[in-house]
């Protein structure tokens, strides 16, 4: 049985962080941690600190923890000794895979398939699952162009030393405020904070406006329409001028939900129409679930609420699917090996524990819980917003991928402080938003207590 | 006790290997995949697949097997209850990192880290290891050029969008024949074969020679030392050349031994002399110990046999060493938070498997087993081309870490199948050569009997 509520001792970080935040000091920066965790002890939807501070965690792991804190079902597998071999001895996946690896993909990732999707490439987070599909889109296009996946000598020539032909002056289409990853490929898609990208050399490509939505929806129906038509045109015609100039567009790539960026909102009108202009183009669509998958918003994929047929070439995915990867059309399989390839190409523990978590979803029916849970925060934000109308704006969400906007930035890093010190976890995403990312395991009271915390870290303000 | 031989049942990949391919093939490519195998089964030096048949591994799943597979001191550490809170839950290691974090880094990674460091960033595999190696030192060389950390307005705004001042034009010279990862950033300073680069947008960065020595060295001991002189030459030249038009080369990234590219040798003269070039021109010096580090050259790092004071300015590793990350002089810490971040930073997991890896090399003195059993593999070596000289040439190595050439890229690949039909697993690299990399735990009469079997092989062909 789970914790019966949160259980302060200290304020958050507490003495014992503390010292050992001053141990790490020594050898790594520190500037980023905000306490040290006892993992051992945290359970569910509790993360407990070292200094026994116990907290309704509603930001886990960064989006990352799918069904809480030392779920049975995990502990069980990691105990099995049958899987001893696979968690000591890690495979080159992509040349020497274990015996049970297609078994576990076929009951672990594509078990949870979107729809039109029958292959899977492993990776290991994030980052390597966008910059390989952008490899593959990049791949997918060339060989469209060339009309041959048979490359001229000329390319292969000027492939190995980074010059025209071989390395191509492609581009991929992003949008202001997505954020798909850290290394340099991912990093030129990426467009929320300076602070992630100052300094690092980028490519010149082009990048749309994202819509900004004006809330509530239901009183700025024409305006919302109107702005996201004019993203969309924008969009469409970025892609026809860099066309034009030779630097095609092979591919468009866009979260569902921009996260980091302040969890912004497009209609499911806006991605439809997005995609129709991708069809048209002949671009790619790839769409990045690695925050928002995983069942969060009520259904595995966010993609998967826009009711469309065709809503995508490539879905990647990380975080709480565990492992990295993606889910592509079979025309974005390469012709040749070693074109998409590392050493590990994701990590087959992982694997072991996804297809696990996938059972408990289903099991337990956590989409349907986090609808419901969902249901209960989004209605106790609206009404915080309405009884703190000075200091809270923008209650958003599907499912329990929830948000709200604070006044501004400082006042929303102290709230963050506040709740804390009160017993719940959050994040910040974008210049002065929250964000809600509890775990599939967070049930309606556990939102009720959240909302009664949240409200009274509020009141302190 | 470990197995007394290899053991063949039936040729490789078998029948039952095959099977699973054909399964595997409906969800991914196969194209790259060797044979499956069965790792509950494999013991120390012996990879077991899955129709039975046991091959002293002389691969090592692309050199990233230290002790051997299933060495019972990280059965012990995975079945240890007290470590299941880490391996259910993966932490964010940078913001909540669990309280034995600093104690696994002080007893692993700064347990062996290179002289003159004293500062550790974890990462999750090679190519995130790299790409935020390069961009801790675009920041650092931006900061020496700007004078501050503090970035002007303008290099904030043109940041998000990709642009100059913001995302600099700055540069990283590589070699050619290195190979540092397959992400944008790392694929731009990796210059191997085409068909790892085709078709993929790339940064126009300056690329050096790396120095193709003659062997026998002692034969070409003149030719050799004009030819390293012409590479560096060449490589200050560019950094000359690309500083005056304004693409300041902020780092030169280097392999201690080009290993994809073909197990490519520079003497220590050369690393040291290029370390000289560095500093005077004020490039950050980036080893690449991905493939190099973690013991099997004799030392636990391979940049350690050049004897310098001060040989390097961040290190980077993976593979061997479970976790990736980088080892870095204190002035290529980021002045801010977030600027070198992502989900994960890593896994702890491997952090606690590592720290045992480590204890077993000291105490089971692996680094002078690597330097014994390499010296038997290389007179081995030598004595084969010899008998072979037609066939093969270039014996060379340090420690295990040896490679040989054989006449054609064809022949090259039919004795490596030879090879694996008789019960040993290789791997090759560049255009012609076979690499040997054999764990740590390989033994002088490990290396007898490879030695048999590929001179077996050999008389095959
Ligand atoms: S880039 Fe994904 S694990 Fe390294």
């Amino acid at each position: 049985v789970e914790f019966d509520g949160p259980c302060m001792k200290t304020e958050v970080p507490g003495p014992r962080s503390k010292i050992l935040a001053q141990q790490l000091e020594s050898i790594q920066s520190v500037v980023q941690v905000n306490f040290f965790c006892d993992y051992e002890e945290s359970k569910g939807n509790y993360l407990v600190d070292v200094d026994g501070n116990r907290m309704l965690d509603v930001y886990t792991q960064i989006a990352s923890i799918p069904i809480g804190y030392n779920h049975p079902a995990l502990t069980k597998v990691m105990t099995d000794p049958k899987n001893m071999g696979t968690f000591v001895n890690r495979p080159a996946l992509g040349m020497m895979p274990p015996e049970q690896f297609s078994e576990k993909l076929v009951n672990g990732l594509m078990a949870v398939a979107p729809k039109g999707f029958s292959r899977v490439q492993t990776m290991a987070c994030g980052s390597c699952s966008n910059e390989n599909a952008y490899k593959a889109i990049f791949i997918w296009y060339r060989n469209k162009m060339r009309g041959t996946p048979e490359p001229t000598p000329e390319e292969v020539r000027t492939s190995v030393i980074n010059q025209v032909p071989g390395c191509p002056d492609l581009t991929l289409l992003s949008f202001m405020g997505g954020f798909h990853g850290r290394t340099l490929g991912c990093l030129a898609t990426t467009h929320t904070k300076a602070i992630q990208k100052l300094d690092v050399p980028s490519f010149d490509w082009p990048i749309a406006s994202f819509p900004q939505l004006r809330y509530p929806l239901d009183q700025f129906e024409r305006e919302n329409a109107r702005e996201e038509a004019r993203c969309l045109e924008e969009a469409e015609d970025l892609i026809v001028k860099w066309n034009q100039k030779g630097r095609h567009v092979a591919g468009v790539v866009i979260e569902p939900i921009q996260a980091e960026g302040g969890d912004n909102h497009a209609s499911f009108d806006f991605y439809t129409k997005l995609r129709g202009i991708t069809k048209k183009h002949g671009c790619a669509f790839l769409v990045d679930e690695v925050q928002t998958g995983g069942g969060s918003t009520g259904k595995f994929w966010a993609h998967e609420h826009w009711g469309l047929d065709d809503p995508a070439d490539i879905v990647s995915f990380s975080k709480k699917m565990l492992t990295g990867g993606y889910y592509q059309k079979d025309s974005f399989q390469p012709d040749k090996p070693f074109r998409i390839f590392n050493t590990w190409l994701g990590d087959h523990t992982k694997n072991l524990l996804l297809t696990e978590v996938i059972k408990v979803i289903k099991t337990e029916n956590l989409l349907d819980q986090a609808k419901r849970s969902g249901k209960v925060m989004l209605e106790g934000l609206y009404d915080l917003q309405d009884k703190y109308p000075h200091l809270l704006s923008k209650a958003r969400g599907i499912g329990t991928f929830c948000a709200i906007d604070v006044k501004d930035e400082d006042t929303r890093n102290l709230l963050l402080l506040k709740a804390r010190n009160k017993g719940v976890v959050l994040g910040g995403c974008g210049t002065q938003s929250i964000r809600f990312r509890p775990a599939l395991v967070f049930k309606e009271h556990h939102a009720h207590l959240f909302l009664d915390i949240f409200n009274d870290a509020i009141t302190e303000l």
